[in-house]
């Protein structure tokens, strides 16, 4: 697997990230092509599987990088992609395995030979194994953690112990350590010496006779240093330690907020059991904001967009099940009113109006608010004047908007009196997206409940109840 | 500045990564407390600032890592921030400077004293010196420029030169690089001579006699390959350029597919101009990913928690007024059946559950197709596969809720053609929801506006309109 560009069969299809020169706005070039593999590409390789050319399938292939490898997997069509796997899952390593998206991985595994399997998993590193089984059940598991040497076995069993989406499972066992007395000329010996290094590593981490870490120092500084320096000497300030328990959302935004490189994962007793390294960490930063990108629209937050029908039906249904209970309270308000609108169907006209704006300043609200407590920029501390700003807002936009809406209203249908009661009706609802925009998310969060993924339905609600309430209701109350 | 977590002035009140013990669930705990400075260590500072006791303020600070003390910086109300800055402006490093937000960053600049920032300025690497003065007036650049060697400030300059939000701006113009013919004893005699090294630096990138870029090795093979090894035998096969015109985005986006660490970047020429390393390629991520939710949500991309009423109704006005349009054009629509709603009042209780389920369905789609477009997951290869799905998605989810919807009305206003009619309207709602939500993000990102940003509006529009007229023009034509 090469994928150096000076390689000219590579630089034909290999994505680079290099651009032609003078491309300043990607936008509106055939951007795609530089990042994954081209349409000529993709088409080359469907030819090659239809035409079953196994040999030319090597040729397109061999030269991609693994994660490249994946796209072209994950983009094939469910009959194509059962050929493919007939003629080529021979040549299906680890590093691509790790890179399929999970909603495939598993036709894909299936229909890998036992031995290719077990080739695959025995070079992956102890997190990507987890990664892989974590979500297998029992005896495809111990299938594959037979193929692993036992310590490697030893480790991905202890990395499973630990609670799904924590520290535990995100870490790599394999950790460069030296002990905390050692010199920079002893450690470079070690390395020198060492047989088996992980893939990628930044830091040595220094720890103290019973593997507790006491701080780490980067390979830049221990190159530039003289043999004769202790590393002790050397220790980053950046050094901290991470729970193994620790919530992966949480690691992805220690490493953000405090530029990490890597980090070493610690036990309840604080002793070294692995590392996490900030690729892994960017990873969950991208799913994470994925997640509630997903949640925020009600869509389920596994959905892809390779899945299937059914699977796309399965996840949308439950939002719009729940929003058709709130759609039909909101209905039963409306109906308290039949008498009014009969008499003025002009309530008919207006009343989406003044629910529409209050949804869309509840979901302006309440998304500012999820993502303030999502990258924790909301906290204890500035919660009240949050609270305070969101309904000022409320109230500054509530007057414009029944400003603009009552001149509307009058130019439309020349009754002052309806302007009014839509001038009214928009700055209570305005004031009530806010409140619910603020409140209900700040509410879930206390309770434990993702707040991204209810307060959509809670916050609309809010306004649609009080939006119809208010206008149908001052309407009867002034002008009937 | 020291955080090292084994100082007991640190433990009391630093962030730490590690959590306590068996903490499993940190949204039931007081989680924030382990991230960012704790409720009462940010109360300890605020009556400090009050006493104007600076050296209290001293001791409190000194031991945090310059993003908690930008935390705290940017948590305090104006008026405080203002005696804060009187009190302690002098020790703001150049690390704090960076670390803090934007939208405060300012107010804090003009606080420091000329020399304190001349000085701050001279310890940033040219990454952070760019993006600190990318937005200043011309005057003030020159000033803080003029701060800079003549190194460092070509540096700055040469970085300048590239578009906003460019890999140009991105980079550091720091790089570690030895000749291609070097051996790993050359390299490390090299970096022990050198005087000045980046403080992170992860590969040794390998140039050619006119500086092109032909490789890097890792630090970690440096260390573990013996003296007399060439250097270009220790390539990474993962090496790849990024052309200092590429958009941050793909940047990131090629950092996080490729699991890259750093990338050297180049010129037109294929010439090495800087190094652009996985820590800002994650900011970058994060901003993206916070853009596009702000984005979807029709709040202002730049709006933060921290903002002032002011800010936030400016950022928040332009969407909601586009709002109020699209809410006028379905106004008119309901208006065209006026006389059909005095004549039948259930019409004017039952619109508005066609048109939110509409809308709710259309978010879910365009939120799909908007973030499959952004991480290039959406591609010519696959588009009409989801275009064919989310049609059959929607006439799925159509009938299904046709039928319950149907069943509801019947129940309540116990009329089967009402019924019939609300159902029809439904499914047709649902497939242009469908519809809608593919096809808008798809044409925008053709024509080169942002999705995130234009198509909840076009969408809801296309499900209001086609709601109301599909419901209320089938009664019309069946009931009446």
């Amino acid at each position: 697997m090469s994928d150096t560009p000076r390689d000219p069969q590579t630089d034909d299809h290999a994505p680079a990230a290099a651009l032609p020169q003078g491309h300043h706005d990607l936008r509106e070039t055939d951007r795609e092509e530089n990042f994954s593999p081209s349409r000529a590409l993709r088409d080359d390789i469907h030819e090659a599987i239809d035409a079953e050319d196994q040999a030319r399938l090597d040729l397109l292939l061999d030269p991609l990088h693994p994660a490249d490898i994946a796209d072209i997997i994950e983009g094939l069509t469910p009959s194509r992609r059962s050929s493919f796997l007939g003629l080529w899952s021979g040549e299906i390593d680890g590093e691509i395995l790790t890179e399929i998206d999970e909603a495939v991985r598993e036709d894909v595994i299936d229909a890998l030979p036992k031995a290719v399997l077990a080739e695959a998993v025995r070079e992956m590193d102890s997190d990507d194994v987890v990664d892989l089984i974590e979500d297998m059940d029992e005896p495809e598991q111990q299938e594959i953690l037979a193929a692993l040497d036992e310590s490697d076995r030893a480790a991905v069993e202890q990395s499973l112990t630990y609670p799904e989406y924590s520290a535990g499972r995100m870490m790599q066992s394999e950790v460069v350590t030296a002990p905390e007395h050692w010199t920079v000329g002893e450690a470079i010996d070690y390395l020198r010496g060492e047989e088996y290094l992980p893939d990628q590593f930044y830091h040595v981490v220094l720890v103290d006779p019973r593997r507790h870490p006491i701080g780490y120092v980067t390979l830049g500084r221990v190159l530039a240093a003289r043999r004769d320096a202790k590393l002790t000497d050397l220790i980053e300030d950046s050094f901290r330690t991470i729970s193994a328990y620790s919530d992966e959302a949480d690691v992805a935004f220690v490493f953000n907020k405090y530029h990490l490189i890597s980090a070493p994962v610690v036990d309840e007793a604080e002793r070294l059991v692995g590392v996490i390294t900030i690729d892994d960490a960017m990873s969950v930063l991208d799913e994470e904001a994925e997640e509630d990108i997903l949640r925020l629209a009600g869509v389920g937050d596994e959905s892809s967009i390779t899945d299937n029908v059914t699977a796309t039906v399965r996840q949308r249904v439950p939002w719009l099940g729940v929003n058709i209970v709130t759609a039909l309270l909101a209905a039963t308000v409306i109906a308290m009113f039949e008498g009014s609108i009969e008499k003025l169907v002009a309530l008919a006209v207006l009343m989406p109006i003044v629910a529409s704006l209050g949804g869309n300043a509840g979901t302006q609200t309440l998304t500012v608010v999820v993502r303030g407590l999502a990258t924790k920029s909301l906290h204890s501390e500035n919660t009240l004047r949050v609270i305070r700003r969101e309904m000022a807002v409320g109230i500054v936009n509530g007057m414009t908007f029944a400003l603009l809406l009552a001149l509307v209203a009058y130019l439309w249908f020349g009754d002052t009196m309806l302007s009014l009661v839509i001038a009214m009706a928009m700055v209570i609802n305005l004031f009530a997206a806010a409140v619910g925009g603020v409140l209900v998310p700040l509410a879930l969060d206390r309770l434990g409940a993702d707040p991204a993924l209810a307060s959509p339905t809670f916050v609309t609600t809010v306004t649609d109840v009080v939006g119809f309430f208010a206008f149908l209701g001052l309407a009867t109350w002034i002008l009937l």
